[in-house]
């Protein structure tokens, strides 16, 4: 693309960084916020960066947060004995929105992925092997994708915790609520055959 | 969507007030700011605020531009006798990746739309007409998409040439080279019988 603005150009690559957003995209955004006063766009560029100069992160479950320990961790109605183990924010957002989970969370930040070189020492791990050393904990869900980084991420952990008295548990994975038995890949299928749960069980879910 | 942030709710409304991008694309977003160096968030303000509040547009053609009058209004080997019409830079962009006009442009900034509110005086028509009235533009070639805002935009600015010795033209509409005709539109097949062009004609633009 040949810009008659150096400026314009500066802006849409800038914008075209961002992960699934092209050169097209990135130049209508652009042009739309030129079209907009300019409060629209002071409003963007100061809520980016002081997210990014003064972003905190809590020190209990390392989820983003504006105080040093987060609501869901500060909270006394919270079952302290529970940590559901994800890899970032939306993950907490999504479980949240659920209202099924009453326990704490450990947000590790990513999955374990030589390819990516993100070794556990860029995770938090080290983070909750302390608070598992603690001993208030009792079980730990692992609740990240089931990919082959998140299944050596979960592995990883599993080892580290050997010698201590905490149960480890995943989430299910089966067939969607509401789904049909027969769009089902083989490996869902099988799993939420295997895993199948007491019919009186199902009932509690709803 | 709950957020255990305030900055971090912020940074994604704003976000979210780019056209086409909701919520869960926002979010996305953000989260991948926070996971980069800080320098490529201040890197995406400081060129977006840049933009803003530098940009200046051409005074010949209304075009984005870093100087007082743009490249193409500039250069002495521009035909100055045509004057294609267009809605926005991103037009302009798009002919003259075609190589094949040698005029210069009007960048009219929007159509006329009653419905947006938007009205001649928003739009740079005043001065297209002041342009015509110099006399040194001999056709003027209007490339709104055709629809019924850029036709009545087309019509309105018709109607203020009236007086002038001025031949108006729109670009051809047909269908689209490379493209079948049995899955053209019946306005779009229509249009391109009508205007049909002397076959040796049609060879030139090869």
């Amino acid at each position: 693309m040949d810009f008659s603005s150096k400026l314009l150009e500066n802006a849409v690559y800038e914008m075209s960084q961002l992960p699934g957003i092209g050169k097209r995209t990135a130049l209508r955004l652009v042009l739309h916020l030129l079209k907009q006063p300019i409060e629209r766009t002071e409003g963007l560029t100061a809520a980016l960066a002081n997210l990014r100069e003064q972003v905190k992160f809590c020190t209990g479950c390392h989820n983003i947060s504006d105080v040093e320990v987060c609501e869901i961790c500060a909270s006394p109605k919270r079952d302290k004995t529970m940590v559901c183990v994800v890899e970032d924010i939306r993950d907490v957002m999504a479980i949240e929105n659920t209202s099924q989970y009453n326990g704490l969370y450990h947000v590790l930040g990513g999955k374990i992925s030589p390819m990516e070189g993100i070794g556990p020492q860029e995770l938090t791990i080290g983070s909750l092997i302390n608070r598992a050393k603690q001993g208030k904990i009792k079980e730990l869900i692992f609740a990240l994708s089931s990919t082959m980084e998140g299944d050596t991420t979960n592995f990883y952990i599993y080892k580290q915790l050997e010698g201590l008295q905490i149960n480890t548990s995943t989430i299910a994975r089966g067939i969607a609520v509401g789904d049909e038995l027969e769009y089902a890949d083989e490996v869902t299928l099988g799993r939420s055959i295997l895993n199948r749960v007491p019919f009186e069980g199902s009932l509690k879910a709803n």
